[in-house]
């Protein structure tokens, strides 16, 4: 039976979500995880501990609770549950306090940066990927950070979307498609654009399986035509040298991180 | 002087990222972060060593360092760097290994889901999101976890990304424009999914500003036109019972967590 997992914040709870999800990925058992964010007031607290204890009375067994919480206030009523507490945020900033000769000044809602001018430059990278996605148009490929390239559905869309919205990077992409591969070659408005260039590769069955999602028994799914299309392409990376990474079973976190070590693009969190 | 902070895993380094971000964010002080993700073998492990070393003589501080690593070996040799060690996924393995009555398997890139099938989803999300952003099309509304609709500006089209992108939900968004403002109502497609409908609404002088970066000195982006639009488009969902959220000064995380509280969807993390 699946362990019950409670995810607990006074802020939006991605916090503990993320850090809980990475240390419970690492023992192989099952759990039932409930994301319980914005437990702003202490009578909202109280009633988080009630489902809690519950959850011990019902399943038998203690729940890990999972806490990111800014306010002492409430982090005191949630140490009071029947859980098993894993105090996400406290457990580190006692040591700093420390180190770094200072006292937290806990604020709620400070993870993530709503100063305007850093949050717009975000929103903008998120337009500028979707105005310039899939080459809709070549016209603004000067204000890219980042031209992402290769075959349709080898990753480049949610890859850039990732990337625009985790880092505020301004980034284009642009598809090969099936008429190009006779004489694969950059258009002008790429080759002016060299040093921004990024190549997307995939295995070509697992591009396969893609398309056929997609379009089922299609030329454009077809397993001879994705081996063309990826094979061409990787030979025109190579030719001009253009740095490229494979997509096939990475996530989207991965890619868009591996593209970053590669170009030695800064990442900037929000 | 700002003090300088490392971030370092084997996988991504989001984890590390994320977490230290907001660790660090209940500090007022400044700091100079460098990510290093992909640390997979031994060797880069004494390079990233050599490097935090380098920080200490240079700065004369040691410098704080943040690490989510799988890999007994390479986090060992990350300890025997200068900096203040600050280990994130041990320091709560061990007590669940005690908790949950479990060794630990650790096995690298296990953060980030990538089993075919729910990866799948994420990015069937991402593309649903992309094809039926801004009212494109009204034919798709049948499929759709969640409709966000909005004036134009307000946030529709990030949160629908973001909320595709981090948890696998389908979500459509549907503009209400100057045109509408005379006689507004819900298109009949948008009726037939009243229980899918979440509004954004926003303060009236903040997406002045939003739209006169955008057009500036324009109709669109006067106040007066911005005060209207918000104003019937607020009227509308109070008269229809259509729940909504204020967007004003809330990073694309905030707004998303909040529709998903407030309209019970279930969050998936991948």
């Amino acid at each position: 039976m699946a362990r019950q997992v409670f995810y607990i914040s006074d802020g939006t709870a991605i916090t503990a979500e993320v850090f809980g999800h990475a240390v419970l990925s690492q023992f192989p058992l099952e759990f039932n995880a409930l994301t319980i964010p914005f437990v702003e007031t202490v009578e909202k607290a109280h009633e988080v501990v009630a489902d809690i204890n519950e959850s011990f009375i019902t399943t038998g067994e203690r729940p890990l609770v999972f806490h990111s919480i800014v306010s002492p206030e409430i982090r005191d009523v949630i140490y009071g549950s029947e859980g098993l507490d894993h105090d996400f945020l406290n457990t580190f900033v006692a040591p700093l306090e420390q180190q770094l000769g200072v006292s937290a000044k806990p604020v709620m809602h400070r993870t993530h940066s709503i100063a305007n001018e850093t949050y717009d430059g975000r929103i903008e990278a998120i337009h500028y990927a979707l105005d310039n996605d899939d080459g809709q148009t070549l016209k603004n490929f000067d204000k890219a950070d980042l031209i992402l390239l290769g075959v349709s559905r080898c990753g480049k869309t949610p890859s850039s979307l990732y990337l625009s919205m985790q880092f505020g990077i301004k980034v284009a992409n642009y598809p090969f498609v099936e008429d190009d591969m006779d004489n694969l070659k950059l258009p002008p408005a790429l080759q002016a654009q060299k040093h921004k260039l990024f190549g997307l590769t995939i295995n070509p069955a697992r591009l396969h399986e893609i398309r056929q999602n997609r379009m089922n028994n299609s030329r454009y799914s077809s397993m001879r035509q994705c081996r063309t299309e990826v094979q061409e392409v990787e030979m025109m990376y190579k030719k001009l040298r253009i740095p490229y990474v494979d997509t096939t079973n990475k996530s989207v976190e991965e890619i868009a991180t591996k593209i970053l070590a590669e170009t030695g693009l800064e990442r900037h969190m929000f």
